[in-house]
């Protein structure tokens, strides 16, 4: 019987399952949503049904399962299954214990941190694949981080290494979200292009942007970008400056054989992972640049529970 | 027999040689100088003649010398021992290999960046015994760091790992030696304390500093500090927010069980870490926050040849 491992992505809007064979190929994939407005008991029996039917699907398809893995949003102990600190994705979702669904799916359930999940589908069979060292991130709305080394992830004393978006990019600065002054999220998410872009279209008299200040999105932005556009150019090279000082300082810290960078931003293409090599580049030092390998994420969406299926390969795997 | 580990801590000033038992208990110590200014190969006779003696003493004492290791300025390729990076303590001294010493002297010769064997000194003798992660800092006229995880260092991928002093902690801030803006360094360092200390002391009449701003030393200001001196309060102050801040993001990104502060900010003493450490908290997220451990180091200047012995304690230490 052929082996198969089982992964399962809860996100705040979804959840995203799928199986995958030993060498990552992709058997299976399905999303149902989490309803999260229903309340947490509602969250956990979706999960529950997601698990069943990546069990009924894997029967059917005569493999073998080798285990389930969920990525979840918030802190989690590792390999216990505990979240001991919640995201704003799933408010409460504190305290939840994943083992407990390992009794009531009757096989082996490992959960960990979507961000280590992604960072892991990524080393594996994604933009990572064949490095032994890595830092990853996933720049959104929020901004998410996780690292490598000697091939298994570092998750922190207490579970909660990784949180690149809330380190200091300038001391004393913007406010962030979470409280701080000038963390790197504050500056360089999303939101933060989306606002500079505005600014600077109302600068530029002639930015293709003027005319979409209301609903404007990363998307548009980088279209505007690629064609040349001055607003939209100067606030995706701001970006890229800030982020890349943001990113140099880690390659600095950890030195790592490759940065994967993921999420709505890896999607602008490579005239602006370009734009953002050239400034990690400039701000690390000569022995971490100099073999530096800088690549977009290749798994896009899947990368959570891509990786969430590894979290049940062989020890030396995770 | 009674086995023994030699550590030679490769400094620009002097060559601190020493000899350890397994526990860590030191045999014997002694320093010769270095002698950078007579050029490279007189350092390198002067490295062989602190083995050749370290070698000769654990004979005298009818002890078993199990090899020497050395803790080296700039990037040092783990576990061959060749400066693959220069660093400005001895300059020329990339390209030079180790590996050699093991041939002159007959024994088995390890050496890695000074840093990292400061780091690992006190993590298996020092500030950090009992742990098993920790972020290890030495802040004076530069800043140095290193991380441990699950017990051993984190070297990066090409052995550049630890780079905190330059790190950005004000995007495109306050110019560093390094040639980049707004590095940990530039801000938080012994020269920027004296600076801004000198500052502030020309603002406060009935500062104390006033009358020695000529050659005026970071004990000076922590002496001051200690008396309740506006001045040196207001520079401290600052420098434990700025440092703190730049701790704190490393916490939130690496989640160390402890951080370890050493060289001359170190010996400013109890009310100084406590000062850093509020503001480390601070900046901490709570479950990286919560857990951390923050301490002076313990080995003094000792931490780097006592480190530099562990090398080659059983490879489950290094």
């Amino acid at each position: 019987m052929k082996k198969v491992y089982a992964g399962i992505d809860l996100g705040g809007t979804f959840i995203k399952a799928g199986l995958i064979s030993p060498g990552g190929a992709r058997i299976s994939y399905f999303k149902i949503p989490t309803e999260v407005e229903s309340g947490l008991n509602t969250v956990r029996d979706n999960l529950i049904k997601a698990g069943k039917r990546l069990i009924s699907i894997s029967g059917r398809k005569r493999m073998k399962l080798c285990g389930i893995g969920i990525g979840s949003p918030g802190t989690v102990r590792y390999p216990e299954g505990i979240v001991t600190d919640s995201s704003p994705n799933i408010p409460g979702w504190v305290g939840t214990s994943f083992g407990g669904l390992s009794a009531d799916l009757k096989i082996e359930v490992r959960a960990d941190n979507d961000a280590n999940c992604m960072a892991l589908g990524e080393y594996m069979f994604g933009a990572g694949r064949g490095t032994r060292s890595g830092f990853y991130i996933t720049i959104g709305t929020g901004i998410g981080g996780a690292f490598i080394y000697n091939g298994r992830l570092i998750r922190g004393a207490s579970y909660a290494a990784g949180e690149f978006g809330h380190t200091a990019l300038k001391y004393n600065g913007k406010k962030c979200k979470c409280g701080r002054r000038g963390c790197v999220e504050a500056y360089t998410a999303v939101p933060a292009l989306i606002q500079s872009a505005k600014k600077l279209a109302k600068k530029h008299p002639y930015s293709s942007l003027r005319k979409k200040l209301d609903g404007l999105t990363s998307h548009m932005i980088f279209d505007a970008f690629k064609k040349g556009d001055r607003a939209a150019s100067e606030a995706v090279r701001l970006n890229a400056a800030m982020l890349g000082s943001a990113v140099g300082s880690v390659v600095n810290l950890f030195n790592p054989e490759i940065v994967v960078v993921g999420g709505g931003l890896a999607e602008a293409g490579k005239k602006y992972i370009d734009e953002l090599r050239k400034n990690i580049i400039a701000f690390a030092f000569g022995s971490a640049a100099n073999s530096l390998k800088i690549r977009s994420a290749r798994l896009g969406n899947s990368a959570g529970w891509i990786g969430a299926a590894c979290l049940n390969f062989d020890k030396n795997n995770r």
